[in-house]
């Protein structure tokens, strides 16, 4: 028998697909670290661990589909925060932002539909589109120029009559850009030119890093029918295996026939929601402190960086990542290569190869993707590993 | 905008859709008795709760996207238990069975291809195949005799090239049908000489009451590498909240492929397994205790049913539904009329409209789903009022 075609054309994840190399590493007795993916060391606010300890129910129930209102409740002062005015009714709760980002897709496009994407993206973009028949039309943006919007004019030459929407992580993951409100208000404007729905990925909207102004597509007003938010509580408070996240629109249709999809999956796990309440009511001030602590890291690594020979990387604005470019003919063989045949004091650093973040083929091969997300005395060394393993690779251009 | 086909097109769940009208009539001040869902009344066992509480990681990171190792290793002895054997990389965890279903539906059929499944069918799986194009083809079965499979020669008229597997659930929800090892024979026969994959949706394995036989797919050898089966512990332990779920198969492409999709979605959340390992360790008389416990209130609602004048209706053998054939034009405008205009001693009892189980045009308009998760005292009272609802109701047949 034969399988389906669109599993067989699926990608392996570019994060997780050379994590058997990393954990054959790691049996030969070597420290790996871990840049590859974005898990944080941050502790978990307390509140939610508290919360779980404290559930009392004697029989594990579904919740609604929908969601716990309470959790939900929450969410809508969270946004409040940021000027963005959601109901309840306006958001239904998922299983991580990647569920979010399923639906979303499902909902605005059809097989052989399009969604565009600014390239390099968050992989899974193309790991929930490829499955639903739909296809990923980058908007090809540069580590050259910090990975800028192209001009509305060249941006809308790759807009066709199967194009259904934009998507886009901001700040960005893996490229650390935030968006000028330049930028938001020309796609919003291509939105509405073209009559598209924009999916906004915010899941790092606190993780921006100096006094940049932060917009939000749930702050347009004049296309909030269009505007469908991605968020998740994995990064913002350090809680990557709960797996709660949430979608939200002001489009009541939308969100109706969404809603067919939650209930298809019943619910989402009840005990996470009510610890994932309690995160919601954290005090901002925990924002402050995450940030200055990622700001510390980013600084670090980008200056450790810029010092490597042949090395080309731009300040991250925002998020946890950075894409750089490696003086390295192939970043996953080098990757993979470091993992392998590379070690420096018993240790050796595991990234993430870009190419995989990349649609257009071809771009990316000598880029990886680094996620600053472990303390600032495990970068120092991993920054010291790569620079000693970009002196020792063979394959180096 | 416009919302993309798929979606639109994707029915309410009948479970779920009739929840808010429902939720009016308790407001009213009105009890009701929930016979629409399955969710158990039964005490999720305790150790579920204990190792949630012992939990002592400061941070909540991701788990594999495989799974929990252990869990999957405790699930590997749950299934010898069965004689079916099951290593490690056999099997995925998923989010409750409904990601199972989800993943295993994307991975052997594309868009416009087929899947058949016995009609009246657990009507999610409708709700995770349109989302992506693909369309049951029902294989009808009929409360006038119990639900059982049609011959071999009747069966394979609906296969055509665009047929890619049978999708089954067993013990059957809605319709308590438990299939014979003739009928799990011919289907496996079927598969073989068709070319088709079998995904059996095992979820209510231990439910089944009286002393038949009952036969997993898992232990049909000849076709093992076209069997994937479906699992969950949502009834097995009580636990529909944990949405704890999996994925066999030793089709070892198919599981390779199908991490892909793990990947994209990254985890299952890292708490839930912990205390779901612990569920498959508890003593297998918890299944005796249970068991017993469901086949006297199957007992109960069979026999009470049976009294009530009009109904129709056949001895379910295992699960914890039935479908029931009422003497009324309109089953969901009989479910709506019960909540919204009918009590007695100030309750009411809500069922699931059958007709949204059949993907054939015109069946099950005069059927509801009954599960019979409540006590026993709730449920003679549920069959009381059902009763006396069906006496003074205008639109009887």
């Amino acid at each position: 028998m034969q399988l389906s075609n669109r599993i067989l054309s699926m990608q392996a994840s570019p994060i997780r697909k050379l994590v058997p190399i990393a954990e054959k590493a790691k049996k030969s007795g070597k420290k790996v670290y871990h840049l590859n993916i974005g898990q944080p060391d941050i502790e978990t606010p307390k509140v939610f661990f508290d919360a779980l300890k404290h559930f009392d129910e004697k029989v594990l129930a579904y919740s609604s589909s929908h969601g716990d209102l309470e959790l939900i409740k929450a969410m809508v002062d969270y946004y409040k925060k940021y000027g963005i005015d959601y109901e309840p009714s306006d958001i239904i709760i998922t299983n991580g932002g990647s569920e979010a980002l399923l639906f979303a897709i499902i909902a605005v496009a059809d097989p052989e539909e399009e969604v565009l994407v600014p390239e390099p993206f968050y992989t899974n973009y193309n790991g929930f589109s490829v499955p639903v028949g739909v296809t990923v039309k980058p908007i090809t943006t540069s580590p050259l120029d910090g990975f800028r919007l192209p001009a509305k004019a060249d941006l809308v030459k790759v807009i066709n009559p199967r194009t259904r929407a934009i998507l886009l992580s901001n700040p960005g993951n893996p490229t650390g850009v935030v968006y000028t409100r330049d930028e938001i208000t020309m796609l919003a404007e291509v939105a509405k030119e073209h009559d598209l729905f924009i999916i906004a990925d915010e899941v790092y909207r606190e993780f921006i890093y100096g006094d940049l102004e932060y917009t939000s597509f749930g702050t347009i007003e004049e296309i909030e029918d269009r505007v469908i938010i991605v968020d998740s509580i994995s990064k913002r408070y350090s809680a990557c295996g709960a797996r709660i996240g949430s979608i939200a629109s002001k489009n009541k249709e939308l969100m109706a026939n969404m809603m067919k999809l939650a209930q298809s999956r019943l619910c989402v796990p009840t005990i996470e929601q009510v610890g994932a309440k309690e995160l919601y009511k954290v005090d901002p001030s925990y924002f402050k402190g995450v940030n200055d602590e990622y700001r510390r890291r980013r600084d670090l690594v980008f200056k450790m960086l810029r010092e490597i020979p042949g090395v080309i990387v731009e300040e991250p604005k925002g998020a946890f990542y950075m894409v750089v470019k490696l003086p390295v003919d192939n970043a996953e063989e080098f990757v993979i290569w470091m993992l392998e045949d590379f070690q420096y004091n018993n240790a050796t650093v595991m990234m993430a190869p870009a190419e995989g973040f990349y649609a257009t083929p071809g771009l990316g091969v000598d880029e990886v993707r680094i996620a600053y997300v472990l303390n600032e005395d495990d970068l120092k060394a991993s920054m010291e590993i790569l620079k000693r393993g970009l002196e020792s690779y063979p394959g180096k251009k």
